[in-house]
């Protein structure tokens, strides 16, 4: 088990990480298998999504702060549970197989840490799991 | 495989069940693994979500009724179409790694069951599953 | 690990696949287990929801599209950031357990493709992960 380390700057910020974890997975030498990352905070998600136009990042954080205002008659005081929905809507963790030594993952899929309540010092944990062989 | 009955008391309940995952992890003996947490529902689902401050389950459920109203046009004659999609929104599993015996939750991290349609009595299925040693 | 190709024929739409995933299932021969479904595209998803009345799929996407519709300010070229959004609400991967040889679903479930920028031909693809004997 991993935890990698991730910087946000922004409150809101979608940050890929796909080169991270090929990273961990070439280290491992994880032929097949599957790889769980998993977000231990209650503010922050992590997705997948297109990888090439920024715009996509862009309309996706915009349309969920639309939806989704910091301030919208809210009780918890820390003033953030727009983020706290957020992450349960994008979710908490992501799985992605691993075959023949590589992610397996759309041509246009990259992997997102989504931050919802930023600009912190996040962790992300990674657990890469070898399938025996049938 | 261990199926779990989950009696909810409201329509829309987020129900705190780290304590139950927790004990049935222990019973188990699981040194190293996950667990798989799977609602077998169409209008519940699975979250993780904050532990401490109640508020943030009360904004999280409101701001839900609000953006999901239970009455908006809906053609499905049994009156819960908003908990249909709520529950594909949340999800319908969470996955919970497992290391030295103890569940991997961030410190502010509890699971919840999530109700849409309630009061009801539910279930939840878990499975916990042991890592082979590298 | 198997890929299936899946056409669609509308811009949104919920294709039933539960039936050609327990075809696979039944085909792998695996007794106790999980699957993993992961869409390798970034505007479609995958989820569980209900299989009798086929007014929740209309009221489900009905009401997807009044939240996100298609035109909503967006800056992404291509016209499509909604489906972008959607995807990544819904999710890209689902895990679904395995049990005497039988998938692990509830009585009113059916495994769901969603289709967000259609019509296309799409894939899923399908992992079955035998469990170890205790």
């Amino acid at each position: 088990m991993i935890t990698l380390e991730v910087k946000t700057h922004h409150r809101d910020e979608l940050i890929d990480i796909t080169g991270e974890i090929n990273r961990l997975l070439s280290e491992s030498g994880c032929h097949e298998g599957q790889i769980i990352l998993f977000v231990p905070h209650t503010t922050a998600a992590v997705t997948i999504n297109e990888n090439a136009d920024p715009d996509v990042k862009r309309d996706i954080l915009s349309k969920l702060q639309r939806s989704f205002p910091q301030s919208d008659g809210y009780h918890h005081a820390e003033g953030n549970s727009d983020a706290h929905i957020k992450a349960s809507l994008f979710g908490f963790s992501e799985t992605i197989l691993v075959h023949e030594s590589h992610l397996v993952l759309g041509t246009w899929q990259a992997i997102y840490f989504c931050e919802f309540d930023g600009p912190r010092s996040r962790h992300l944990i990674v657990k890469i799991i070898p399938h025996a062989k049938n």
